[in-house]
């Protein structure tokens, strides 16, 4: 079986979108995965802040790496994100996963990311289901 | 008070990540909008599907602009979305807004994305704080 | 196979939590089920509204009867409601099912409650996972 | 201004329905409030487990005192909750909050509730409104 770290790898390396958002791979753990991305202008909405597509992609991405990262297959169900704190161009976030409860079929994992201020500035919870697909 | 049709238009042309995205608005109604997205390559993620952010991006602008159009700035709270039917490049969505409660100070509003066949692909639900600063 | 209705008679007869709430049958139709629940003393906390518990149990079951309404038993996966008006002791409230998706192995329905003035009360969604196993 | 201890006790006193389940209090800290609940039989459901309003009740209760007790009066926005292992009569419930983010008018906090087997059965999370009004 594939370790989680080559699985995280090949994920990254064939994801459009998260490659083009920018989001690199901080940390591949047992459960765990960190992700960074630097916010860019680009990502902004009217309001000159962050569009909330940018902290949900990171977070969304997060989750679909830890919950495949086992060597199974997983696809997201249910996700739901909550925004505290004003992101900018020119932010450095970072994505924690952390694993809430896992079964056989299906596992739940939060995100939570930071800014390099160490402040929180969203909070993501999601469902996956996990087939028997291997990796 | 700016009518919300115009609030709507300025908000999309200050938009710079939706508008990268391609959204482009189909209908301003009062209490409704109605915004479509062709999905491209760009947008994919490694297993060559639209990653969720593309879904929950539209639907989160859907959601700020419906909440901003009565004329007074209104923020994100809390969202979910729920993701039914695999995406791909080259689709069509249409995400309509609906209200579900408005109260003086917070609103919330569902979001459902379908996509050209008229198939459900996504169920977006959105918790607003509503501010007393005017468009 | 059981009719939708019959099934929910059995549900309701067999549930002793539902049934010391009070929870009553109003219809059973395909895909919809609406119930009703006139609000107790007992069932209000410290601020003499009633407990954000009563609108989830009464939402719940309501979830319960219509995802199982089709002959295949089904159990909760993800739920979250949000309280918008206060509910008193004496309140006769409204739920009623809506169909927002059905798969083969999951559905997501929400379930609005109305008070006695038609005024919407709380907005729950819910996801379940449907079995194979038959009622 | 009163203590945390002092307003959990106070609202606990004043909740007939926490009351009624059976909640118990065991530790209000700074941020933290744990609560215990023993499953009986009038909490189940017609398939002979607790019905899911009973761990949504005890998280919302444990919601409600974490998110008063620093002084000022609040109340629920939005909550959530998954419900991941069977509750039978006689489970021994504890949930214990944990803070997620606290701003000026609004908080977010989970609830993890646990059996008597330390086995994690429901992850609740909840957002609430903070006002300016003093216990």
């Amino acid at each position: 079986m594939k370790s989680p770290a080559s699985i995280v790898a090949q994920m990254l390396a064939c994801d459009d979108f998260s490659t083009w958002l920018g989001i690199k791979i901080l940390k591949v753990n047992l459960e765990e995965v960190v992700l960074t991305l630097e916010v860019q202008e680009i990502h902004t909405n009217g309001f000159k802040i962050a569009h909330g597509g940018i902290c949900y992609a990171l977070a969304d991405t997060c989750l679909a790496f830890v919950s495949n990262s086992y060597g199974y297959k997983a696809v997201s169900v249910e996700t739901s994100i909550s925004h505290f704190t004003k992101v900018y161009a020119g932010d450095q976030l970072v994505a924690t996963s952390k694993l809430v409860y896992k079964g056989n079929s299906s596992a739940v994992y939060m995100v939570e990311i930071e800014n390099q201020n160490k402040t929180i500035v969203a909070h993501f919870k999601g469902t996956v289901r996990i087939s028997k697909e291997l990796w």
